[in-house]
């Protein structure tokens, strides 16, 4: 299960912005009502957020029972109920808004990923996300990603070596910046090294780069870079690959292509709580 | 100035999640350069975030200058730089992406509200937020959709009330519900009532209630609906409104329409942080 | 019930100042004999606080059992047992002087709300609480007036809007003040305005004001006020109110009566909490 | 200067439970202008806060300018300026109330205490408050008391040791529990046994506790006592002692009076902060 | 049961420095294996921390089922089970490192501890530990050197008072600084003096100093100063007391010795936690 | 320079469990003399702790200069003076113990590093350190141990893959978990294999390890097993390597050698701060 204090503190941060003081209106109308509420699908989509929605309203009220139907990276049938959330009236409803607002957005982002996938219908080439997030959400997006198939890039700049223009200027040149990088970094991380030209790319070989990222690289020089790396480090694509055009790197022998859409772009599926009796 | 303990953290936790327990490339390659970054405009939007820029930049290192040349709701000129950001190179690169990400989606917001104010075209009819906002964000949304020309709803359970189907039901009537809340709600706070037929529209009317709202309300009944109120409360619209048929509420003698995708289906926009050279 | 971050961060604190790095002498004497305490009245009073006594008792040792007679606003019979503790009595010891020092202060606040009310008794003025609070306890504190029989003015700057002189300066005028804050705060906040003038009830109801605050009016002049108002806002009485003369007011055709000393004069009550025997 | 983690939480409490998501009236007139505003003593009594009215403003603002014409202990001139605040408009507003509500409650307690010091009028006997403070108070409150003339017993459960009925019981007898006790607690810690009757007291003094306290004696056996004691310990009297009756109790050879009304029924007293022009 | 804020702060740094956004093998390889670990005892050593194991276990999963053998204090047979942890194998190997990091740091310092009580062999003379632990671990570690038979100094600054040159010089003399102290303490708090001559004893006895350190007094100069005091304080040795010497001390008529080392110089000891089996 | 909120975080801790409510002694003497105070060297040592010296005067009081005349892995003069804090004496003594603390551990773990390292006397073998870190200080310890010239494994359990029995139990064979493991984590991560014989080496090899871990394996093992990797992986030793037996790998063509003792079984070395004089 998907567990992390950043995880925690988001979700109290949540409840303090939507409860602050109090609910008023139910502290006004207070009672002791319980009822069941069926989480319902109004688009198609693949769900993603069982353990939030299970987060969410029992940090609300430990005594609600969250259940889904199906699992994370399933598609619920539309206008159905695929899943429920049983117990005071009060609490589920003061747990609602927040628990759909994450839940939307993270099946949002799986089912954005699957659309690259399935465009890209590649076995052996990887989507990876990267670091454009919502700020605070960076975890919850990327499990979202590989939900929807997707693979995770860095987390962010403590797991991952992204060398760029400006770290390599400041080490003297790529080769260097690698070697100053790998006497540094712990025994398990890998280097990756971010090139503009082919010159770059040969220069980053040499310096026993682990990942080569081709940035912007033209078709042509995709497959050129390919020929110079020869198979000596892992590449990866990045920059306007999209929805239209990702099915033209399926071709190239690479082994990650990295979107910031995956995430960023990613809109919000349509899912509601209705009420579904008293109990 | 916006400032609120839920920002400081939440960019806490947007600061830990990306850096951890630090940034290895920057640790390895430490280096005291100062540089100047600037913000390019790569979309034509409404730009929305001094603050947050200046606050997340500042909080991971206090010596760093964030400027901007234009204030937020004014529009940047396209592949211009209109900020800086001076200071320690590691220092900046730190705070770039969650940065980004911050502006990119509050200017989204803000450009996406200015469309549909545009679209109604009207000056007396307000267009409303609601809470479907990015859960620990909402504080920062509800302050984008003003800058795009919006206004608010409520910002959460605590400083409004809306008495949905739930509520009235637990209280026994729109009458009974309104004023038991009435009775225990502080003194500055409006009731809304949230409507789904003309005879509930009636009864909340009767009840005194400060704010009726018409759920989903066909055209004709929007027209009934205020005749029946006739001034005796504020209208709100609700439901199905979108750019494309928003123009058509123009026409009627209402105080507010509001829209839940102002926030829930705004797209990022394109802003990018370019090196500009050493200080 | 009562809940909110704010308490919990509150209890903290109380229980971090009172037992520090440990109750050494529990410590010192460790035992795990259970016992039962009673909470006995020494005075009159409305009792208020059954959660907070719960939450703090269980916030140190979770198996601890606290139980109440008698409802927050009932009145317990003078040196008779209404509720009781029961539970390891290291525990018990551990929490004892913070839940008393916390009803005391709150069973105190309500009684002396309800000697107010007494003494205007009307059925149609509310008499309302301030922001003249205990750092730190406001939720509770306002909770308290309520069970005492008060009605809550707004809670913080947050969620109400109180014009006084000093904003209609800056704004240039009432009408000017009331109608730039219409256009900035969210639809659900009411608007009052404080005057100290006949003129600036005049101004304040052209200006659509929704509250009129008549602060420290003479007798007369609140009689003038009350015709100029006419019923399209509001009245609150604010200023100079105390238990000899507020039955003066009742007389008047107005709203509120808002009394700082309700929460900023209130006596602790004398609560006891006994050994009542070993379990 | 007192300083602890405690006093920052609690203030961080008091200004979230006042701003919460923003001060909407100030938001909604935002301005720049700097102005003066004077504290003003409305009563005649002992003041005391320098370091909290500066911490609360600077809190919310660290540019805003504190300053006292007179130190905590100092009885300002009635209706006369004892201090200043100087900033912008803004900001002040925002602090005022909850500064205001933290000096008004410790003034009062020092000038309770104060009065205390004064019906007493003994060099040799000390007055020492006791752990009923407000709940998050306690650094604060107990400071005030010093400030007021008065003397601090134990902080809290950690830093002193007063042996009751209960510790003793289990511990079986006196002799056996400050045996038990003086092997477990740091060195620095002194044995406080509170007792009934002589016989306690007897056997208090022969198991060498540090401190006897006298629980509500009556005059001819507080005398007794002494002579049981006769200086092996130090002696302090507890309860039912006010001031009409602290009078009496001067004539006795005792160390210590602790009286929980120094802070448990002290009265806030009457400051204000007054707008004295635009900078 | 040892409990603080402070010890659960502590821990929940630990975790997350240790498991970070998450366990990427777990994570990887979910299952819901159940599983039973041993606590093996791979040196000879005193046991101390079966609360702590507790607690990081709970904290990472509540329903890991953590039980001892032994109790605190007692020797684990070598190579032989004491313990054991039962539960969600992923949820165990995630608490594993955490949990033996605190246990073999604690029961070096109990183990470490029981070796000088040995040495010394003294009924009459305690053994306390200083401030130099490890930051964070303070209330941890004084509580292991207690279960290795060892007393406790003052926890803090906060609850003793300990008089060096450089306050003795700022109040004006030994007489000057214990009395300026003693107004200004808490009733229940001794006061310590630290001499580093003869004539500084002197001084602190006649000034009424509650305990006298001597610091790095030679074996002759720590006669005299015994027959000065003379019973009239607490006599403190301190300095330069090891393993080989401290048997040296044992014939001098003192209270206590104070040695940095408990703490300071410890070793952890060896455990290790194996799998037993799955259930 | 080495920051994260975890740092931060346990800083805090370490100053509230040693000022907690205050330093009852400065507050007792309160005083505005400034005075410098030297740190000095009493062993031979390398010194690491420049930045959190500054941190922990500075969170104290920020206005205190804390200066050191090296930098991070040099060796200090013994008996002199290498750095200096200056400001307010009683600020300085409260940071003057919390700061000791970590530097004479942090010191310790760099000088055991680089003694390890001068008894491997290798150019291409790297000395990492491992989990068993004091809780809390992992971030601290790590960086201790690059000063003293070692490398670092992973930080925790989300930077890095090491996959043991359990883990390939659970996912059916060494080649399954590293295909499942490859296909879950972060690309920028690297997967080790822990192994206990030469078929496990085997296996790790054609399963597409990137490092493997020989667990424990004697000399000769060790030989086949370089043989078997033949380069295609990074090869760690682990196990039994102490101060006498390490000069016998370097012989061997391995990457790595990991060391608990590195931080494990680091002594404290010794420094003290002195009174330099009043300014």
């Amino acid at each position: 299960m998907l567990t992390s204090k950043l995880i925690d503190d988001l979700i109290d941060i949540a409840i303090r912005e939507d409860i602050g003081h109090g609910d008023i209106t139910s502290n006004a109308i207070e009672n002791n009502n319980k009822a069941i509420f069926n989480f319902i699908a109004k688009d198609e989509f693949i769900f993603c957020g069982t353990f939030i929605a299970q987060k969410v309203f029992n940090k609300i009220d430990p005594s609600l029972e969250v259940e889904f139907l199906i699992n994370d990276g399933e598609i619920p049938e539309k206008n159905k109920t695929f899943g429920t959330v049983k117990g005071k009236t009060t609490s589920i409803l003061k747990g609602e808004r927040t628990a759909l607002n994450f839940l939307q957005r993270l099946s949002g982002i799986a089912t954005n990923t699957q659309k690259f996938i399935k465009k890209l219908n590649s076995d052996k080439i990887k989507i990876l996300d990267t670091r454009k997030t919502t700020p605070g959400h960076r975890i919850l997006q990327k499990y979202a990603v590989k939900v929807g198939g997707g693979s995770n890039h860095r987390f962010g700049l403590y797991d991952g070596v992204m060398l760029k223009d400006n770290h390599i200027d400041v080490a003297g040149g790529i080769k260097k910046a690698v070697e100053t990088v790998r006497n540094n970094i712990p025994s398990t991380i890998k280097i990756e090294v971010e090139t503009r030209t082919l010159k770059e790319v040969k220069e980053a070989v040499d310096a026993g780069a682990d990942i080569i990222m081709l940035d912007n690289f033209k078709t042509d020089e995709i497959k050129k870079a390919c020929e110079i790396i020869n198979k000596k480090t892992k590449i990866e694509i990045s920059g306007g690959v999209n929805l239209n055009n990702i099915c033209n790197y399926s071709k190239f022998d690479i082994d990650y292509i990295s979107i910031g859409a995956l995430t960023h772009q990613a809109q919000s599926v349509d899912i509601s709580l209705k009420f579904g009796g008293i109990l």
